[in-house]
């Protein structure tokens, strides 16, 4: 399906994402998430160097989790699928599943994040510009993902 | 009150908390958070290099959330104030009030942890060993904090 | 000495600052003398938000250097020294003298930066703000310190 | 030449090694370096948890610096060329060119990072283990590269 094609985004654990208990730093995961989301925007051809830093239109997280089933370790291979959906007109979620590649394909985390569009100055909700609308309506899975 | 002395945690936002959309970067703000945990563990003599890197016992965090309700920039001055509460006898949480000193005292997020005592090799819960257990006394708040 | 009132920055390890290695990773040490030059920046009276976001005036660090002698690990406490030198009408160089605190004082790295002043759009080198060269002056120490 | 095909490093620019400066954080193109040393190190089949995490070897970075050329943004495509090079039997360094794939390929920042292999516990120089002798003489460049 070319869904997963546009939605997964592979990673390997790096050092700088790792903290002095041998394992990946909690908010460093979710850090590794939004690059997952910054790599899907990409692919629909949205420019992230405007996009991030647009006068007139933000797009903050205003709310992010993480849960943790396994612990992740410098070398480990990272498959994350993206399941994004919109909320509002103005807001949307994403979810993320966080998958060991290797040596068993293993579900070690799972993630989301909620994403309001607002006019920067002064900060007042907005709607979603027409790009993201595009890239929420591309995204969108035929059917609920238990997540 | 003592209880604030103990647990309330004061950070200033730097650069490196930030990115280009101007504002700190929302797992930077977690980041923040689990210094306040680790500054409070240092007020009850808990030495932070043998705590995590124990062979015997980790702490890892299993689940964290945060929730924004203002945007945080470069300079802004934040008071963190922790609220621990142990779960069982290997599991607690902490919760996390994020507030802008100035120019009013704005809550500006909320957060959580939770943090599972486990046995590294292999793999398994095992108690909290005393020294946090005294720590999560000493935290204990005397009446449910709703955030 | 006034001084060392002023341009000194105390600074405890933190496990986000480390890495699997057990130790700080080395470039998070970098950004915790940036840091230091923030607090520095602050005690002078510039104001950190709208210095970093500035659309006329950027004085980004076009070189950036660090040496270490010792090891730091979470919980270590250090205290830095700023050494701030100004080069030319849009230079300035910084250095840093980062040291442990206990048990004994303990030089562990010294450190090094270079900010240019430039116009960003387009880019081009401008004079540095007088609020840049009031910190300058104010921060020149009265000899050459060999770091 | 199969060369660069080993020793070529490609990762785009994410939000989170920006800065409220809008550019990349001076410190985070180092923990990019970082990243292509790491991806090499796999390509030669070292295992990175148990190379991190080794007991009786450690090898630290003792020195790094970076130098700048024009600045990065979000988005921006990287090209890392690494040229690592033994020193001694117990000390190596690698030199790095960072190049801007798009629009056109421009050469953005050089970096240099210096590594000391250990034994931990009492810390004491230690020479190299065979596998990264076996690295550094894969990567050794048939010349002089002046970066």
């Amino acid at each position: 399906m070319s869904f997963r094609g546009i939605m997964t985004y592979y990673r390997t654990i790096r050092l700088a994402d790792t903290d002095a208990a041998g394992v990946v730093y909690f908010a460093a995961a979710l850090s590794i998430c939004h690059e997952a989301y910054e790599a899907s925007l990409e692919q629909s051809y949205i420019n992230m160097r405007t996009f991030f830093s647009d006068p007139n239109v933000a797009i903050p997280i205003v709310y992010g989790e993480i849960k943790f089933f396994a612990p992740l370790y410098s070398g480990d291979q990272l498959e994350i699928n993206l399941f994004p959906k919109q909320l509002t007109d103005s807001e949307f979620e994403i979810k993320y599943e966080l998958v060991k590649v290797a040596p068993n394909a293993e579900k070690v985390a799972l993630a989301q994040t909620r994403h309001v569009c607002i006019h920067p100055n002064p900060r007042r909700r907005s709607p979603l510009p027409d790009l993201m609308v595009q890239w929420l309506d591309h995204c969108a899975t035929p059917e609920a993902v238990d997540i």
